[in-house]
Protein backbone atom coordinates (compact mmCIF):
# COMPACT_ATOMS: atom_id res chain seq x y z
CA UNK A 1 0.00 0.00 0.00
CA UNK A 2 2.64 2.53 0.95
CA UNK A 3 4.44 1.51 -2.42
CA UNK A 4 0.89 2.82 -4.46
CA UNK A 5 0.43 5.66 -2.09
CA UNK A 6 4.32 6.99 -4.15
CA UNK A 7 3.60 6.10 -7.17
CA UNK A 8 2.41 9.19 -9.06
CA UNK A 9 1.23 7.19 -12.15
CA UNK A 10 -1.91 5.67 -9.26
CA UNK A 11 -5.08 6.34 -11.28
CA UNK A 12 -7.43 8.51 -8.97
CA UNK A 13 -10.61 7.30 -10.19
CA UNK A 14 -12.05 4.54 -8.43
CA UNK A 15 -11.65 1.01 -10.37
CA UNK A 16 -14.40 0.19 -13.05
CA UNK A 17 -16.88 -1.72 -11.25
CA UNK A 18 -18.11 -3.22 -14.80
CA UNK A 19 -15.11 -5.34 -16.65
CA UNK A 20 -17.49 -4.76 -19.59
CA UNK A 21 -15.91 -3.05 -22.78
CA UNK A 22 -18.52 0.10 -23.54
CA UNK A 23 -19.60 0.15 -26.65
CA UNK A 24 -17.64 3.20 -28.43
CA UNK A 25 -20.34 5.83 -28.57
CA UNK A 26 -21.03 4.73 -24.39
CA UNK A 27 -17.13 6.00 -24.37
CA UNK A 28 -17.72 9.04 -26.36
CA UNK A 29 -20.41 10.11 -24.24
CA UNK A 30 -18.54 9.83 -20.92
CA UNK A 31 -15.73 11.86 -22.47
CA UNK A 32 -17.90 14.32 -23.21
CA UNK A 33 -19.53 13.72 -19.59
CA UNK A 34 -15.68 14.62 -17.93
CA UNK A 35 -15.50 17.94 -19.97
CA UNK A 36 -19.05 19.26 -18.89
CA UNK A 37 -17.66 18.19 -15.15
CA UNK A 38 -13.91 19.58 -15.31
CA UNK A 39 -13.25 21.58 -18.71
CA UNK A 40 -12.14 25.49 -17.49
CA UNK A 41 -14.97 27.06 -19.37
CA UNK A 42 -16.59 26.55 -16.33
CA UNK A 43 -13.56 28.35 -14.54
CA UNK A 44 -14.25 31.99 -12.50
CA UNK A 45 -11.29 33.09 -14.10
CA UNK A 46 -12.77 32.14 -17.73
CA UNK A 47 -16.05 34.15 -16.85
CA UNK A 48 -14.20 37.65 -15.71
CA UNK A 49 -11.95 37.18 -18.58
CA UNK A 50 -14.80 36.44 -21.39
CA UNK A 51 -17.33 38.94 -19.52
CA UNK A 52 -14.84 42.10 -19.49
CA UNK A 53 -14.07 41.85 -15.57
CA UNK A 54 -10.58 41.94 -15.67
CA UNK A 55 -8.06 45.01 -15.93
CA UNK A 56 -5.82 44.61 -18.63
CA UNK A 57 -2.66 43.83 -16.60
CA UNK A 58 -5.02 40.62 -15.22
CA UNK A 59 -5.61 39.59 -18.77
CA UNK A 60 -1.54 40.46 -19.45
CA UNK A 61 -0.63 37.72 -16.67
CA UNK A 62 -3.21 35.06 -18.65
CA UNK A 63 -1.43 36.17 -21.46
CA UNK A 64 2.02 35.59 -20.20
CA UNK A 65 1.51 32.50 -18.85
CA UNK A 66 -0.87 30.89 -21.29
CA UNK A 67 2.59 31.03 -23.57
CA UNK A 68 4.69 28.69 -21.87
CA UNK A 69 1.35 26.46 -22.59
CA UNK A 70 1.66 27.05 -26.50
CA UNK A 71 5.11 27.16 -26.45
CA UNK A 72 5.16 23.34 -24.95
CA UNK A 73 2.82 22.37 -27.60
CA UNK A 74 5.47 21.54 -30.08
CA UNK A 75 7.51 19.31 -27.72
CA UNK A 76 4.24 17.60 -26.08
CA UNK A 77 3.08 16.63 -29.79
CA UNK A 78 7.23 15.56 -30.64
CA UNK A 79 7.26 13.33 -27.84
CA UNK A 80 3.98 11.62 -29.36
CA UNK A 81 5.03 12.32 -32.86
CA UNK A 82 8.20 9.76 -31.68
CA UNK A 83 5.99 7.23 -30.36
CA UNK A 84 3.66 6.38 -32.85
CA UNK A 85 4.72 3.41 -34.81
CA UNK A 86 3.51 4.16 -38.75
CA UNK A 87 4.16 6.67 -41.08
CA UNK A 88 0.27 7.40 -41.38
CA UNK A 89 -0.13 8.06 -37.82
CA UNK A 90 2.93 9.55 -37.53
CA UNK A 91 2.02 12.12 -40.51
CA UNK A 92 -1.66 12.97 -39.03
CA UNK A 93 0.41 14.31 -35.83
CA UNK A 94 3.03 16.03 -37.48
CA UNK A 95 0.40 18.25 -38.30
CA UNK A 96 -0.27 19.52 -35.13
CA UNK A 97 3.53 21.05 -35.23
CA UNK A 98 3.06 22.49 -38.10
CA UNK A 99 0.07 24.29 -36.67
CA UNK A 100 1.36 25.54 -34.09
CA UNK A 101 5.05 26.37 -35.33
CA UNK A 102 4.36 27.34 -38.78
CA UNK A 103 6.09 26.48 -41.89
CA UNK A 104 8.49 29.38 -42.52
CA UNK A 105 5.62 31.53 -44.13
CA UNK A 106 2.39 31.12 -42.41
CA UNK A 107 2.77 31.97 -39.03
CA UNK A 108 2.12 28.89 -36.73
CA UNK A 109 0.51 29.03 -33.25
CA UNK A 110 3.02 30.55 -30.95
CA UNK A 111 4.09 33.36 -33.50
CA UNK A 112 -0.05 34.15 -33.50
CA UNK A 113 -0.20 34.22 -29.74
CA UNK A 114 2.88 36.25 -29.42
CA UNK A 115 1.00 38.92 -31.59
CA UNK A 116 -1.55 38.83 -28.83
CA UNK A 117 0.92 39.26 -25.94
CA UNK A 118 3.08 41.74 -28.18
CA UNK A 119 -0.64 43.86 -28.71
CA UNK A 120 -1.23 43.70 -25.15
CA UNK A 121 1.71 45.87 -24.74
CA UNK A 122 4.27 43.13 -23.28
CA UNK A 123 7.78 43.14 -24.48
CA UNK A 124 8.22 40.36 -26.50
CA UNK A 125 12.32 39.05 -25.26
CA UNK A 126 10.36 39.19 -21.56
CA UNK A 127 7.37 36.89 -22.52
CA UNK A 128 9.75 34.55 -24.11
CA UNK A 129 12.49 34.74 -21.78
CA UNK A 130 9.54 32.33 -19.22
CA UNK A 131 11.35 34.79 -16.57
CA UNK A 132 7.86 36.14 -15.09
CA UNK A 133 5.98 32.90 -15.26
CA UNK A 134 3.96 31.39 -12.35
CA UNK A 135 6.02 28.57 -10.93
CA UNK A 136 2.52 26.60 -10.88
CA UNK A 137 2.46 27.12 -14.86
CA UNK A 138 5.48 25.59 -15.52
CA UNK A 139 4.76 22.60 -13.01
CA UNK A 140 1.04 22.17 -14.69
CA UNK A 141 2.75 22.31 -18.21
CA UNK A 142 5.82 20.53 -17.65
CA UNK A 143 3.45 17.75 -16.16
CA UNK A 144 1.26 17.81 -20.01
CA UNK A 145 5.15 16.73 -21.25
CA UNK A 146 6.07 14.68 -18.59
CA UNK A 147 2.94 12.68 -18.83
CA UNK A 148 2.73 12.31 -22.86
CA UNK A 149 6.05 10.60 -22.08
CA UNK A 150 5.85 8.55 -19.62
CA UNK A 151 2.34 6.93 -20.20
CA UNK A 152 1.09 4.34 -23.05
CA UNK A 153 -0.14 6.11 -26.57
CA UNK A 154 -3.15 5.64 -25.86
CA UNK A 155 -3.28 7.47 -22.89
CA UNK A 156 -0.71 10.12 -24.61
CA UNK A 157 -3.39 10.73 -27.37
CA UNK A 158 -6.29 10.78 -24.91
CA UNK A 159 -4.87 13.29 -22.85
CA UNK A 160 -4.81 15.69 -26.53
CA UNK A 161 -8.95 15.39 -26.33
CA UNK A 162 -9.52 18.62 -24.48
CA UNK A 163 -9.72 19.74 -27.82
CA UNK A 164 -13.32 17.97 -28.03
CA UNK A 165 -14.44 21.08 -25.91
CA UNK A 166 -12.38 24.24 -27.36
CA UNK A 167 -14.38 25.99 -29.87
CA UNK A 168 -17.08 26.25 -27.43
CA UNK A 169 -14.41 27.78 -25.10
CA UNK A 170 -12.68 30.10 -28.29
CA UNK A 171 -16.34 31.48 -29.31
CA UNK A 172 -16.88 32.62 -25.95
CA UNK A 173 -13.50 33.88 -25.69
CA UNK A 174 -12.93 36.05 -28.57
CA UNK A 175 -16.45 36.94 -29.03
CA UNK A 176 -16.34 38.52 -25.32
CA UNK A 177 -12.76 39.77 -25.36
CA UNK A 178 -13.78 41.66 -28.55
CA UNK A 179 -16.92 43.25 -27.07
CA UNK A 180 -15.60 43.95 -24.20
CA UNK A 181 -12.04 45.09 -23.96
CA UNK A 182 -10.95 48.53 -26.09
CA UNK A 183 -6.96 46.99 -25.69
CA UNK A 184 -8.02 43.49 -27.85
CA UNK A 185 -8.46 43.32 -31.26
CA UNK A 186 -9.84 40.78 -34.26
CA UNK A 187 -6.20 40.91 -35.20
CA UNK A 188 -4.56 40.52 -31.87
CA UNK A 189 -6.70 37.87 -31.28
CA UNK A 190 -6.12 35.89 -34.45
CA UNK A 191 -4.36 33.13 -32.36
CA UNK A 192 -8.05 31.95 -32.30
CA UNK A 193 -9.69 31.81 -35.66
CA UNK A 194 -7.59 28.61 -37.28
CA UNK A 195 -8.26 26.79 -33.89
CA UNK A 196 -11.96 26.79 -34.76
CA UNK A 197 -10.85 24.40 -37.84
CA UNK A 198 -7.61 22.58 -36.39
CA UNK A 199 -9.09 21.46 -33.45
CA UNK A 200 -11.92 19.34 -34.90
CA UNK A 201 -9.66 17.94 -37.40
CA UNK A 202 -7.54 16.59 -34.19
CA UNK A 203 -10.47 15.58 -32.27
CA UNK A 204 -11.89 14.06 -35.22
CA UNK A 205 -8.75 11.77 -35.31
CA UNK A 206 -8.14 11.02 -31.79
CA UNK A 207 -11.46 10.15 -30.62
CA UNK A 208 -11.54 7.72 -33.64
CA UNK A 209 -7.83 6.43 -32.07
CA UNK A 210 -8.96 6.16 -28.88
CA UNK A 211 -12.25 4.38 -29.25
CA UNK A 212 -10.77 1.95 -32.14
CA UNK A 213 -7.88 1.36 -29.72
CA UNK A 214 -8.78 0.99 -26.31
CA UNK A 215 -9.80 -2.79 -26.55
CA UNK A 216 -10.19 -3.28 -22.77
CA UNK A 217 -12.11 -1.29 -20.06
CA UNK A 218 -9.50 -0.59 -18.43
CA UNK A 219 -7.64 1.05 -21.37
CA UNK A 220 -11.00 2.78 -21.19
CA UNK A 221 -10.91 3.84 -17.98
CA UNK A 222 -7.59 4.88 -18.63
CA UNK A 223 -8.71 6.73 -21.68
CA UNK A 224 -11.15 8.79 -19.33
CA UNK A 225 -8.49 9.28 -16.65
CA UNK A 226 -5.97 10.97 -18.96
CA UNK A 227 -8.52 13.52 -20.58
CA UNK A 228 -9.01 14.17 -16.83
CA UNK A 229 -5.75 14.75 -16.14
CA UNK A 230 -5.33 17.24 -18.71
CA UNK A 231 -8.82 19.19 -17.62
CA UNK A 232 -7.04 18.63 -14.17
CA UNK A 233 -3.87 20.91 -15.54
CA UNK A 234 -5.53 23.16 -17.62
CA UNK A 235 -8.12 24.27 -14.66
CA UNK A 236 -5.25 24.76 -12.20
CA UNK A 237 -3.27 27.19 -14.42
CA UNK A 238 -6.30 29.40 -13.97
CA UNK A 239 -6.51 28.58 -10.32
CA UNK A 240 -2.61 30.13 -10.29
CA UNK A 241 -3.83 32.97 -12.44
CA UNK A 242 -6.89 33.83 -9.73
CA UNK A 243 -4.76 33.32 -6.63
CA UNK A 244 -1.75 35.27 -7.87
CA UNK A 245 -3.63 38.60 -10.04
CA UNK A 246 -7.78 38.01 -8.68
CA UNK A 247 -8.26 37.18 -5.23
CA UNK A 248 -6.38 36.90 -3.21
CA UNK A 249 -4.13 38.75 -5.56
CA UNK A 250 -0.95 37.22 -4.14
CA UNK A 251 1.90 37.05 -6.96
CA UNK A 252 4.27 34.71 -5.39
CA UNK A 253 8.24 35.65 -5.33
CA UNK A 254 9.69 35.99 -8.43
CA UNK A 255 6.95 35.98 -10.51
CA UNK A 256 5.69 38.88 -12.97
CA UNK A 257 3.84 41.94 -11.24
CA UNK A 258 1.54 44.36 -13.22
CA UNK B 1 15.20 32.55 -29.36
CA UNK B 2 12.35 29.95 -29.94
CA UNK B 3 14.41 27.18 -29.09
CA UNK B 4 15.54 28.82 -25.46
CA UNK B 5 11.63 29.87 -25.22
CA UNK B 6 10.37 26.11 -25.15
CA UNK B 7 13.20 24.97 -22.95
CA UNK B 8 11.43 24.21 -19.57
CA UNK B 9 15.16 23.65 -18.16
CA UNK B 10 15.88 27.18 -18.87
CA UNK B 11 16.72 29.03 -16.19
CA UNK B 12 14.92 32.15 -15.22
CA UNK B 13 17.21 34.24 -13.03
CA UNK B 14 19.04 37.01 -15.40
CA UNK B 15 22.25 35.49 -16.06
CA UNK B 16 25.17 36.44 -13.46
CA UNK B 17 26.86 39.44 -14.49
CA UNK B 18 29.91 38.65 -12.68
CA UNK B 19 31.78 35.76 -14.20
CA UNK B 20 34.35 35.44 -11.02
CA UNK B 21 33.69 32.86 -8.33
CA UNK B 22 31.65 33.20 -5.44
CA UNK B 23 33.75 32.62 -2.28
CA UNK B 24 32.09 29.78 -0.63
CA UNK B 25 30.53 31.96 2.68
CA UNK B 26 29.13 34.47 0.07
CA UNK B 27 27.29 31.23 -1.80
CA UNK B 28 26.26 30.45 1.20
CA UNK B 29 24.94 34.25 1.97
CA UNK B 30 23.07 34.39 -1.33
CA UNK B 31 21.57 30.94 -0.22
CA UNK B 32 20.10 32.15 3.27
CA UNK B 33 19.06 35.21 1.13
CA UNK B 34 16.46 33.55 -1.44
CA UNK B 35 15.02 31.79 1.68
CA UNK B 36 14.74 34.89 2.92
CA UNK B 37 13.15 36.34 0.30
CA UNK B 38 10.92 32.51 -1.19
CA UNK B 39 10.78 30.49 2.00
CA UNK B 40 7.15 29.30 2.31
CA UNK B 41 7.37 30.92 5.91
CA UNK B 42 6.63 34.19 4.47
CA UNK B 43 3.45 32.25 2.95
CA UNK B 44 -0.17 33.57 4.28
CA UNK B 45 -1.82 30.10 4.67
CA UNK B 46 1.49 29.34 7.24
CA UNK B 47 0.52 32.45 8.89
CA UNK B 48 -2.49 31.27 9.13
CA UNK B 49 -2.30 27.64 10.07
CA UNK B 50 0.33 28.26 12.87
CA UNK B 51 -2.06 31.83 14.20
CA UNK B 52 -4.66 29.21 14.51
CA UNK B 53 -7.35 31.20 12.11
CA UNK B 54 -7.91 28.10 10.22
CA UNK B 55 -10.92 25.34 10.63
CA UNK B 56 -10.19 21.86 11.53
CA UNK B 57 -11.29 21.13 7.25
CA UNK B 58 -8.57 23.55 6.48
CA UNK B 59 -5.98 21.58 8.59
CA UNK B 60 -7.27 18.47 7.29
CA UNK B 61 -6.90 20.19 3.90
CA UNK B 62 -2.97 20.74 4.30
CA UNK B 63 -2.15 17.54 6.02
CA UNK B 64 -4.10 15.34 2.86
CA UNK B 65 -2.12 17.01 0.72
CA UNK B 66 0.87 17.51 2.08
CA UNK B 67 1.26 13.90 2.37
CA UNK B 68 2.06 13.50 -0.94
CA UNK B 69 5.02 15.58 -0.77
CA UNK B 70 6.25 13.39 2.12
CA UNK B 71 5.58 10.07 0.31
CA UNK B 72 7.36 11.06 -1.95
CA UNK B 73 10.49 12.15 -0.73
CA UNK B 74 11.95 9.07 -0.55
CA UNK B 75 11.08 8.46 -4.59
CA UNK B 76 12.94 12.40 -5.03
CA UNK B 77 15.98 10.60 -3.17
CA UNK B 78 16.15 7.63 -4.28
CA UNK B 79 16.89 9.08 -7.83
CA UNK B 80 19.56 11.46 -5.82
CA UNK B 81 21.46 8.23 -4.10
CA UNK B 82 21.28 6.20 -7.99
CA UNK B 83 23.19 8.91 -8.99
CA UNK B 84 26.17 9.75 -6.67
CA UNK B 85 29.18 8.22 -7.93
CA UNK B 86 30.79 7.18 -4.67
CA UNK B 87 29.56 4.64 -1.17
CA UNK B 88 30.63 7.94 0.95
CA UNK B 89 28.50 9.95 -0.35
CA UNK B 90 25.53 6.83 -1.47
CA UNK B 91 25.70 6.37 2.47
CA UNK B 92 25.07 9.56 3.24
CA UNK B 93 21.96 10.02 0.89
CA UNK B 94 20.66 6.59 2.25
CA UNK B 95 20.11 7.65 5.71
CA UNK B 96 17.51 10.32 4.14
CA UNK B 97 15.49 7.66 2.95
CA UNK B 98 15.67 5.66 6.09
CA UNK B 99 14.14 8.64 8.03
CA UNK B 100 11.51 8.44 5.91
CA UNK B 101 10.52 5.11 5.34
CA UNK B 102 11.52 3.86 9.10
CA UNK B 103 13.87 0.51 9.91
CA UNK B 104 11.03 -1.51 10.36
CA UNK B 105 10.93 -0.51 14.05
CA UNK B 106 11.21 2.82 14.69
CA UNK B 107 8.62 4.80 12.43
CA UNK B 108 9.82 6.64 9.63
CA UNK B 109 8.49 10.25 8.44
CA UNK B 110 5.69 9.18 6.01
CA UNK B 111 4.10 6.49 9.07
CA UNK B 112 4.37 9.36 11.48
CA UNK B 113 2.83 12.10 9.03
CA UNK B 114 0.00 9.24 8.80
CA UNK B 115 0.10 9.31 12.49
CA UNK B 116 -0.99 13.14 11.82
CA UNK B 117 -3.74 12.58 9.45
CA UNK B 118 -5.43 10.22 11.56
CA UNK B 119 -5.18 12.09 14.73
CA UNK B 120 -7.12 14.77 12.52
CA UNK B 121 -9.85 12.41 11.99
CA UNK B 122 -9.02 11.64 8.30
CA UNK B 123 -9.51 8.19 6.70
CA UNK B 124 -5.92 6.71 6.17
CA UNK B 125 -7.29 4.85 3.11
CA UNK B 126 -8.33 7.41 1.66
CA UNK B 127 -5.31 9.56 2.14
CA UNK B 128 -2.62 6.74 1.03
CA UNK B 129 -5.00 6.52 -2.33
CA UNK B 130 -4.10 9.98 -3.33
CA UNK B 131 -7.98 10.49 -4.44
CA UNK B 132 -8.81 13.76 -3.07
CA UNK B 133 -5.57 15.39 -3.73
CA UNK B 134 -5.11 19.11 -5.32
CA UNK B 135 -3.86 18.10 -8.86
CA UNK B 136 -1.68 21.77 -8.13
CA UNK B 137 -0.24 19.37 -5.52
CA UNK B 138 0.45 16.38 -7.86
CA UNK B 139 2.30 18.52 -10.30
CA UNK B 140 4.62 20.39 -7.79
CA UNK B 141 5.79 17.53 -6.03
CA UNK B 142 5.99 15.29 -9.64
CA UNK B 143 8.22 18.33 -10.64
CA UNK B 144 10.62 17.74 -8.04
CA UNK B 145 10.94 14.34 -8.05
CA UNK B 146 11.73 14.69 -12.25
CA UNK B 147 13.82 17.72 -11.38
CA UNK B 148 16.63 15.36 -9.23
CA UNK B 149 16.34 12.94 -12.03
CA UNK B 150 16.72 15.07 -14.67
CA UNK B 151 19.40 17.67 -13.55
CA UNK B 152 23.27 17.44 -12.87
CA UNK B 153 23.89 15.76 -9.30
CA UNK B 154 25.02 19.49 -8.06
CA UNK B 155 21.34 20.90 -8.84
CA UNK B 156 19.81 18.11 -7.11
CA UNK B 157 21.92 18.05 -3.71
CA UNK B 158 21.16 21.83 -3.97
CA UNK B 159 17.19 21.96 -4.33
CA UNK B 160 17.23 20.05 -0.98
CA UNK B 161 18.88 23.05 0.72
CA UNK B 162 15.27 24.24 1.69
CA UNK B 163 16.23 22.46 4.97
CA UNK B 164 18.36 25.31 5.89
CA UNK B 165 15.29 27.43 6.91
CA UNK B 166 13.09 23.78 8.39
CA UNK B 167 13.87 24.15 11.79
CA UNK B 168 12.36 27.86 12.05
CA UNK B 169 8.85 27.09 9.86
CA UNK B 170 8.66 23.66 12.30
CA UNK B 171 9.26 25.48 15.64
CA UNK B 172 6.62 28.31 14.79
CA UNK B 173 4.26 25.54 13.42
CA UNK B 174 4.49 22.72 16.12
CA UNK B 175 4.27 25.58 18.98
CA UNK B 176 1.93 27.67 17.08
CA UNK B 177 -0.91 24.84 16.08
CA UNK B 178 -0.61 23.21 19.68
CA UNK B 179 -1.41 26.73 21.28
CA UNK B 180 -3.85 27.38 18.78
CA UNK B 181 -6.18 24.06 18.33
CA UNK B 182 -7.42 21.59 20.35
CA UNK B 183 -7.46 18.84 17.56
CA UNK B 184 -4.14 18.59 17.60
CA UNK B 185 -1.62 17.21 20.72
CA UNK B 186 1.87 16.75 20.56
CA UNK B 187 1.66 12.48 19.76
CA UNK B 188 -0.19 14.18 16.33
CA UNK B 189 2.39 16.60 15.59
CA UNK B 190 5.14 13.69 16.87
CA UNK B 191 6.46 14.06 12.65
CA UNK B 192 7.84 17.29 12.89
CA UNK B 193 9.99 16.67 16.37
CA UNK B 194 12.74 14.23 14.35
CA UNK B 195 13.00 17.17 12.03
CA UNK B 196 14.32 19.26 14.20
CA UNK B 197 17.68 17.19 14.33
CA UNK B 198 17.62 15.24 11.03
CA UNK B 199 17.20 18.15 8.94
CA UNK B 200 20.45 20.43 9.88
CA UNK B 201 22.98 17.03 10.10
CA UNK B 202 21.02 16.49 6.13
CA UNK B 203 21.76 20.47 5.48
CA UNK B 204 25.34 20.37 6.97
CA UNK B 205 26.42 17.75 4.62
CA UNK B 206 24.45 18.98 1.36
CA UNK B 207 25.41 22.91 1.59
CA UNK B 208 29.35 21.29 2.24
CA UNK B 209 28.63 19.51 -0.75
CA UNK B 210 27.79 22.23 -3.14
CA UNK B 211 29.93 24.61 -1.43
CA UNK B 212 33.00 22.65 -2.61
CA UNK B 213 31.79 21.45 -5.65
CA UNK B 214 30.29 23.97 -7.09
CA UNK B 215 33.61 24.93 -9.10
CA UNK B 216 32.58 28.08 -11.93
CA UNK B 217 30.28 30.33 -11.24
CA UNK B 218 27.26 29.04 -13.39
CA UNK B 219 27.51 26.11 -11.24
CA UNK B 220 26.68 28.72 -8.21
CA UNK B 221 23.79 30.43 -10.25
CA UNK B 222 22.61 26.75 -10.85
CA UNK B 223 23.10 26.11 -7.33
CA UNK B 224 20.72 29.34 -6.78
CA UNK B 225 17.99 28.73 -9.50
CA UNK B 226 18.31 24.91 -7.94
CA UNK B 227 17.55 26.14 -4.30
CA UNK B 228 14.77 29.06 -6.01
CA UNK B 229 12.96 26.39 -7.84
CA UNK B 230 12.61 24.11 -4.34
CA UNK B 231 11.40 26.99 -2.46
CA UNK B 232 8.73 28.28 -5.66
CA UNK B 233 7.34 24.39 -5.46
CA UNK B 234 6.52 24.71 -1.55
CA UNK B 235 5.07 27.97 -1.95
CA UNK B 236 3.09 26.87 -4.98
CA UNK B 237 1.29 23.90 -2.69
CA UNK B 238 0.28 26.70 -0.35
CA UNK B 239 -1.14 28.83 -3.05
CA UNK B 240 -2.88 26.06 -3.89
CA UNK B 241 -4.28 25.09 -0.72
CA UNK B 242 -4.79 28.62 0.30
CA UNK B 243 -7.20 29.27 -3.11
CA UNK B 244 -9.37 25.99 -2.96
CA UNK B 245 -9.88 26.20 0.71
CA UNK B 246 -9.57 29.97 2.36
CA UNK B 247 -9.95 32.16 -0.50
CA UNK B 248 -11.92 32.35 -2.59
CA UNK B 249 -12.32 28.83 -1.68
CA UNK B 250 -13.04 26.72 -4.56
CA UNK B 251 -11.56 23.15 -4.91
CA UNK B 252 -11.50 21.96 -8.16
CA UNK B 253 -13.30 19.45 -9.58
CA UNK B 254 -12.58 16.07 -8.48
CA UNK B 255 -10.30 17.05 -5.03
CA UNK B 256 -11.59 16.79 -1.53
CA UNK B 257 -14.47 18.52 -0.18
CA UNK B 258 -14.62 18.79 3.68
Amino acid sequence: MQADAIDASAPRAAPATASDLLPPEELERRLRAIGEERYHIHHPFHHLLHGGKLSKAQVQAWALNRYYYQASIPAKDAAVLGRLPTPELRREWRRRIVDHDGDGVHPGGIERWLKLTDGLGLDRDYVVSLRGLLPATRFAVDAYVNFVKTRSVLEAVASSLTEMFSPAIISQRVSGMLRNYDFVSEETLAYFTPRLTQAPQDVEFALGYVKREAHTREQQEQVMEALRFKCDLLWAQLDALHFAYVAPGLPPPGAWRP
